[in-house]
């Protein structure tokens, strides 16, 4: 197999650096820095430009982190008690047309593309951020207030990843980034082929 | 009010760079550009490493390009007559667990992050995407023979933007990239208040 990393056509290095790693060194993620990822998100395009992202965060060692950590399964439990800042982003999937709010086609959409800049920008300043659809689905509606016509779309965990030479032998082929099929398996000139599916 | 693109925390120049044109050259896109946007999509995260993202793509002037077109509402055929490729963004609402097909959560999510990675690298190599979630929602499964468990997410087209210099007395305004929300707007510390809507 090649280096699961290496791309087929040339490319930002930014998107293949921004990985989801589960070795972090329990360093504290500070309010700005954050911010500054959560701004690399505010540019995002979404439909109509309605911005439906919405972005929780708990700050570790901070009033809301135990309870945004209560909400997350044991398997990501186990590698998120060393990061540095736990989110949920939610979408609102309804959007303000002149004086009505509307159904969004594209809330989900938007708000995953308003994450990645969150991650790449999180890259940028050293940090890494990593996503799970594993939190506590019955519960979390309850816990973080969700208002009606919202969605929780995943939680985010940001650290700052550990350095290689400091990977337990266990740790080490864990954290090696993971690969991704090729293009060709997904990009289609024209309609699907008639045997789709 | 201020200058619409100035961000409120310092991030990397590349997210306010990315907007939506509607002032397109004519500028055909050659396939291998339109390769590496897709490539880093490809990079993106997804739940399980699932991928669901299919990218269908017509360039200018080709067998499917007047087939995508027609798709497109009538308000974006007036600009996207002036890109260089017409693209179908569609996410597979399943994905592959052990032998099963199970749902997916984050489908929809998951391919909004691949599309910023495109938009993104669009901007990279000069050129721009802009997303549109208007068109034939009613056509579109058909004539995209769209498989079952799969939804259109959005369509995007890309091509080279028009210099400002060039643009009329008319388009100027509309071509002024739009703002946001400041991140106040959006980012809570810990769960929704109470009363949020």
């Amino acid at each position: 197999m090649t280096e699961p990393r290496t791309p087929d056509h040339a490319i930002d290095p930014l998107f293949i650096e921004r990985h989801s790693p589960r070795a972090f060194t329990g360093e504290a993620v500070p309010e700005a820095e954050l911010m500054r990822m959560i701004e690399a998100a505010r540019w995002s395009p979404s439909g109509y430009n309605s911005q439906p992202w919405r972005f929780l965060y708990a700050l570790r060692g901070d009033a809301h982190w135990q309870t945004f950590f209560d909400l997350l399964v044991p398997g990501n439990q186990k590698w998120v008690a060393d990061t540095g800042a736990i989110l949920f982003l939610v979408s609102n999937a309804r959007m303000r047309v002149g004086d009505e709010l509307k159904p969004s086609y594209s809330h989900s959409f938007d708000t995953g593309a308003a994450s990645l800049a969150f991650q790449l920008q999180a890259v940028r300043q050293g940090w890494h951020a990593h996503g799970m659809t594993g939190f506590d689905h019955a519960r979390a509606p309850e816990v973080l207030r969700l208002p009606e016509h919202h969605r929780i779309e995943a939680a985010f965990a940001v650290g700052r990843k550990m350095a290689t030479a400091d990977l337990t032998e266990e740790q080490r082929p864990r954290e090696a980034p993971n690969g991704r099929r090729p293009i060709t398996d997904f990009v289609i000139a024209g309609a699907f082929p008639a045997d789709a599916g």
